[in-house]
Formats: structure tokens, C-alpha cells, sequence
């Protein structure tokens, strides 16, 4: 209870600073956070299935009445685990065409072998049977502890108990049964007006300390009741993922079960190719995927800061995102964050190394709207008004490199001795 | 005194465990390190000029009693100090001939623009007075904090106090001078008998959290009599620096003011290409320069242990590097070591991300001889066993990716709560 309550007061902070697009109306998450969650079509459910821990819901089921477009972006970790190469083929041998998800925490199901492998494939095939549709109609996905096998009779024995459990409102207990070091759940859902009539977007996420190996790691559902083929779904999953979850760090590491997916269950608006409704919704898509990428970079392992760092002025795209995740990564700008230091050196010299072009006098640096370094490697500025901005929970760093058209912005948090704190023992 | 001792007993320890080439003799820095530690040719100073902090010695002057070869890498950092643009131009200029080269901590002059550039060329200017020498003749380093002006009244005055110093056993004062956030002074010297007599490689270095932009951060300046042609040595020195300070971690950071530079003034036996005493005399040259790097690594900001990470079996050593760099970035796999945590996941998912070629199911991973994982993904072991390596100041990990020629090691240190509290704090 306690860490809903904090994760309704972040979500309610974070939406309220959000510039929503017009089209978009952010649902009130509400005292209790279920009513109406989820579009029509869909209803969840969790079960304690004790994998890791006793007496915390560890196993959950998100199931659509009928079978539901679908669309999932995986980890390119060449350690993929287990869920990851079996949700992969599942999508492929059902044309994207996807009844459930099932997903447990307290154990990745990574770099376990060919038993990790008959493992998901035993957890698809037991979801299939419950609910009488065929195994390929199921994705699995799981997160915890890398290189355990997974304990396949407490599980399978979840995945019976499951069906009794299922509710269209049932958000917090499919959120919960998702979390690993999360300290608090992560979902939202958007209303959206188009032209055929409105529909409703929703998501969970978990993910704390993006992307961490061991807790493997990020993890989103998403849940339409629009009505969209399969491809032009896993497009807008793409487009939006550019900017949310692909533009966020914590501390740089890629998990070996990063999976986001999205369904559409297609009792809502029809969207089509090209249509101005498909433009709303993408936008909408990308809003809701960056409110979630957000929450996650608020709950990084040990973080207490969000940073939105700016490249603009780049040669092109692609050297602007290289200065900007050099910089998101450092450990030295991260820790200058924590320590609240307007120590801009560290920003330029993360730069330097980035392989990114640009002539260092032309740098111009911000912290937010306070011109910190201007051309010609002039820092000129008021350390008060800096330690003013760099004493806030969120703020922008833009790094201008020169004139060109590149631009990018990565979501960083902090690093502080908390993280190496966590991170030192988790596993024991 | 404090910092001496300790450095000695590191020192003494290191070299104890190094398997020194057999042609090479490693000197015993003895009680007080000094005795005739330069080669002949050489002479080194030292003075408090007050840049940063008071009663400090912060400025050292390295000098040859007749034109040296010389030769020198510096950072690929694209926001480079003025002191580096300078020193290129000078050896350029003086077609690598040199005569001595002045150092000063506590402000790198970095990000000082223009007026920084006419800082740098002013030092090396009243070095040459001094000495009667060339501008061009004086290379200039410069290690502290990014981004403010160098104080140049006391640094002039300090350089017009330097002559009175200068002595061939003079290694201490100089060692104290380039050291910043060091905890201990970094130096060793070797013998080496070649078939035209003996000669001696000298080395100092400062580098404490590798590499720090702050600090602005890893310098290396070597020492021999040999007689050899600057391109020769130039050669020399990459191909050392390649698996020496080019294969050390910290934290992943590139300093805008990184230089390694070596001097020989050729009083010595002579060196030519294509000779078996060049073969030795190379050989010499990366055991000192890895010497002086596992000595940064130890001293790595907030570090407790010294790891090797080795990659075996990669498609080639480019893919090598590659995996040994990303397990050894990791702050998840810093960390886990930080915690003596056996946590063997985190090294294969780093490696997973690296863009190296793999299969998952070909690796093995070794903690010195210990079977980690086998083949399959079979993680089969002690924990008792891996605890007790895990435990040592010191130890290796070497995971192999497949069958192929390529292979690398990088070393590297682990992630503590003292270096997020160094870097959270240190500027101001």
C-alpha cells in the first residue's frame, strides 16, 4: 500500500508537468488506480506463485477476448534469455495474432539453456490449455535473478490458479506481480478522440536501474482497443520507442529480457495507413511510452534526480544521440548530479570523447533556461543560479555542438552510493 | 611521507608479482626511490608555485642535458587542453628533438579557449628562457580542474624557480608535483642489458580515477638513455601504450589532458629497426608503461581490487577488445566485484551488448582457473571457491566467446560508494 500511494503521487506530479498533446486526455489514476483500466477486450489477473519470494504476486496473465493484433520490440543482447527467442517465434507463427502474455518476476529465465528454452515453452503451452487457444497464441516474458532455472512446478501451478483471478480492472495486481528492485508501480492509461470515435491506451512498465542484467529488466505492456493491423502496430511501437524507453538510461546496461509489447484488441476505431488518425494515434503512443520510460528513470536503482540531457546543433541525428548517451552515461556527470556541482567540464569533456563532430569553440551549454558556458569555452554564469536548477528533482542540460540539423535527448538519473549499494549485494 | 610508504609497498608488492621479461632488471625504488633514478642525460625539479592549493609542490620541470628523441600520444578527446595542442605543435615543429618538458597540477587549462593557448605557449616560452633553449624544444602538460584560467603570475614566478632544483635523482618531488587526487606516487625504473651495452627506462605517472575530466587526468612521462630515432621510439611507444594505459579502466572516461610521452637522450647503446636489441628494448617498454598502469588502477578513485578482464576465442582481437571494454565499463559488473558477488551474469550480458559475434551457448568463463560457466550454460561451481578468489586484491577473469584468434585483456577496477562520493564532491 505504501508503495502505491508513492507511485500515485509521482504519477500525478509527473502528469501534471506533462505537456499532453492536445487529442490525448491522461486518466486520472484515481484512489484506488484500477477503475476502467484497461480498453475493452482485455481483462488480467495475478497469482503468488512463490518463485522467489513467498506472499507477493510474482506470476501475472493479461489475456484479450479475442485474438488481438499484436506488436513487441525485444533486447538485441546477443544473451537473450529464453522468453525473449520463444515470444519471437510465437509472433511470427501466429501473424502477430496474440490472445496472452503471461510474465513472471523473481527469475529471468536467461542464460539457462536448452532448459530455459523448454521452460517458456512449457509456460505457453500450460496458458494455451487454460484458456483453450493455441500455444503460439501466448508471449512470455519473465525478470529476476539471470542463470537460475526457473522452479517449473510452483509456476505451473500459478498459471492454473491464474484464470480465477481475471478482471478487466485488475491493473495494481498484474503492476505488482511485474516488479522487481521497483519501489513503486508503474501505469497509466490515455483517452484519445479520433475521427471514428474515441479508444483507450494503456500501459504498465517495471524497471529500475535501466537496463540491469541481473534484474532483467524493462519490461511494458500496452493495451489498445483500437482496431490496427498488426504491422502498422508494430510501426508506431517503433516510432514511439525512438524517444521513450530507446532514450532513456540509468546506467547503461542492456538486459538480456527487454521486451516491450503492445496489443490491440480491436473493438474500438479502426485505424488505417496514412490517416490522420494514425498520426494522433502515434503521438499518443509516444506520450504514453515517454510517461512510462519517465517513471522508470525516477525509480532508477538509487536515483533521486530525472535529467533530460539535450544535443542540438549536431551534424546530424546520429552524432547528436551519440554526445547525448556519452554524456547520460558518464559516471562522472552522473555523479556531478547527485553531488548537485555545475560542473560543465565534465559535460564537454563526455562530449569530446563521443566521436561526435564539432569544434569545442563552438559549445554552448544550458542548464535549463541559464546560459552556462557560451562560445569561445566562456563560463560566465552565477553559481547560485546553477545550484538553484541543479537542486531540483528534474531539469534539462542542452548542449548545443555547432549549427547543423542534429538533434536528440536522453532520459538520465543520478548515480549515487545508494546504487553501488544495491548493486554490490544484490544477488546474495 | 604517508604517501611515499604506501606507494613503496604497493610498488614493491606489484613488481613481486610481475613476470618481468627476462632481459630486464626492475630496480628497487629502495628506502627513500631516488637514487640515481633518471637515466644519464636526465634532471628533474620542483616547486610549490601555489596554483591550487598552498605548500604543495605543483610544478615540475624534466630536463636532457643535449636534444632528445622523443616521442608522444595524446588524448583523442575532441575538447583537448591547450597544453596538448601545443605540445603537438611543438614537437612538430622541432621535429620531435626535445629538451624538456614542464608539468604543472591543479588547473589543466582545459576549456580556457584562446587565452589558455597563450597560457601554454607562455610556460613553455619561460622554460626555454631559463634553459636557453627553443620554444619549440619544451613540451607542456598541465593536470587539475577543467575550465578555469591558469593563475600565470605564480606560475611564472615558479618556472623562474625551477633551475635551483634540478638534480638526476630528483623523482619524489617530481612524482608529488603531477599528482592530484592520487593517494600515492607512481614511478619505477628498469635495467635492460642489450648486446651494445646496458641502458635504463624511467617512468613516472599520475592518474587516479582513469580518466577523469575533472582531473583532466592520466600523464605518463618516460625516461631512457638509449640512443634511438624519434620515429623508432614513436613506434615503440604505441605499440606499448596499446595493451598498457590503452587497456586500463577506471571508468570509462577520456581526459581532455592525457599525455604519455618518452624522452631518450642517447648516451646509451644504439637502438635500430629491424634489431633484436629494438625487439627488447620494446618489450621493456610495455612491461614498465603496464607496470605504471596496473599502478593507476590501484589507485583508481575509491578502488579495492585490481582485475584483469580477458576475452578469449572472439572473431578477432577487434571483437576482443570490444567485450573485454563493455565487461569492463559495466557499473553493474563494477559493482558486483566491488561486492565479491560471483554474479557471472552480469559479465555475459555485458559481453551480450558489446557487438561482439557470439553464440550463448559457446561461452566459458573462468575467475583465475575456476570453471564458471561451461559451454551449454552450464554455471556449475563453488560458491566457496569463487568467494575465496573473489575475496584476493587481485585476480582474473577471462571469458571465452568461441574458437576464434582474437583475444584481449583490459584492466580494470571495481565501482565503490567512496567514488561516487569523490566525484559527487570534488570540485567544489
Amino acid at each position: 500500500m505504501e508503495q502505491l500511494s508513492k507511485g500515485l503521487d509521482v504519477i500525478h506530479k509527473l502528469s501534471a508537468e506533462t505537456t499532453w498533446p492536445a487529442s490525448v486526455t491522461p486518466m486520472a489514476a484515481g484512489s484506488d488506480g484500477t477503475e476502467g483500466f484497461w480498453p475493452t477486450g482485455f481483462s488480467a489477473g495475478a497469482v503468488s506463485a512463490n518463485i522467489k519470494y513467498s506472499n507477493r504476486k510474482d506470476l501475472m496473465l493479461l489475456v484479450t477476448d479475442r485474438p488481438a493484433s499484436a506488436a513487441a520490440l525485444f533486447t538485441l543482447n546477443r544473451c537473450c534469455a529464453a522468453p525473449v527467442t520463444l515470444s519471437r517465434e510465437h509472433l511470427q507463427h501466429s501473424s502477430s495474432s496474440i490472445r496472452a502474455i503471461v510474465c513472471n518476476s523473481g527469475n529471468a529465465n536467461a542464460a539457462t539453456g536448452k532448459r530455459g528454452m523448454a521452460d517458456a515453452r512449457a509456460m505457453a503451452d500450460a496458458v494455451a490449455q487454460e484458456l483453450s487457444i493455441k500455444p503460439e497464441e501466448v508471449l512470455v516474458a519473465s525478470t529476476g535473478v539471470i542463470g537460475q532455472l526457473l522452479p517449473m512446478e510452483k509456476v505451473l501451478s500459478g498459471i492454473s490458479a491464474l484464470g480465477a483471478t481475471m478482471q478487466r480492472n485488475s491493473v495494481l495486481d498484474a503492476v505488482g506481480a511485474i516488479m522487481t528492485t521497483d519501489t513503486f508501480p508503474k501505469f497509466f492509461t490515455l483517452g484519445l478522440q479520433l475521427s471514428g470515435g474515441s479508444l483507450r491506451l494503456s500501459g504498465i512498465a517495471k524497471g529500475s536501474g535501466m537496463i540491469c542484467p541481473n534484474m532483467a529488466t524493462m519490461l511494458s505492456f500496452l493495451a489498445t482497443d483500437a482496431a490496427i493491423a498488426p504491422a502498422l502496430l508494430h510501426e508506431a511501437l517503433e516510432m514511439g520507442n525512438r524517444h521513450s524507453f530507446n532514450a532513456i538510461t540509468v546506467d547503461g546496461d542492456t538486459s538480456t529480457n527487454d521486451m516491450v509489447s503492445i496489443f490491440a484488441s480491436g473493438t474500438g476505431p479502426e485505424i488505417t495507413a496514412g490517416s490522420q488518425d494514425y498520426a494522433l494515434f502515434c503521438e499518443a503512443l509516444e506520450a504514453l511510452m515517454t510517461f512510462l520510460a519517465k517513471l522508470i528513470v525516477i525509480d532508477g536503482e538509487g536515483a533521486t534526480k530525472l535529467v533530460g540531457i539535450t544535443v542540438i546543433g549536431a551534424a546530424d541525428d546520429h552524432d547528436a544521440e551519440l554526445a547525448a548517451r556519452t554524456i547520460a552515461h558518464s559516471s562522472l556527470v552522473k555523479t556531478a548530479i547527485h553531488g548537485e556541482d555545475a560542473n560543465w567540464g565534465r559535460i564537454i569533456a563526455a562530449a569530446g570523447r563521443s566521436g561526435a563532430m564539432f569544434n569545442q569553440e563552438d559549445l554552448e551549454l544550458h542548464f535549463n533556461d541559464l546560459p552556462v558556458l557560451k562560445p569561445g569555452l566562456v563560463a560566465d554564469f552565477s553559481e547560485e543560479a546553477a545550484s538553484e536548477i541543479l537542486a531540483k528533482d528534474s531539469y534539462t542540460i542542452t548542449l548545443r555542438l555547432g549549427n547543423g540539423p542534429g538533434q536528440a535527448t536522453i532520459w538520465s538519473c543520478d548515480l549515487s552510493k545508494e546504487y553501488v549499494e544495491i548493486n554490490g549485494s544484490y544477488r546474495s
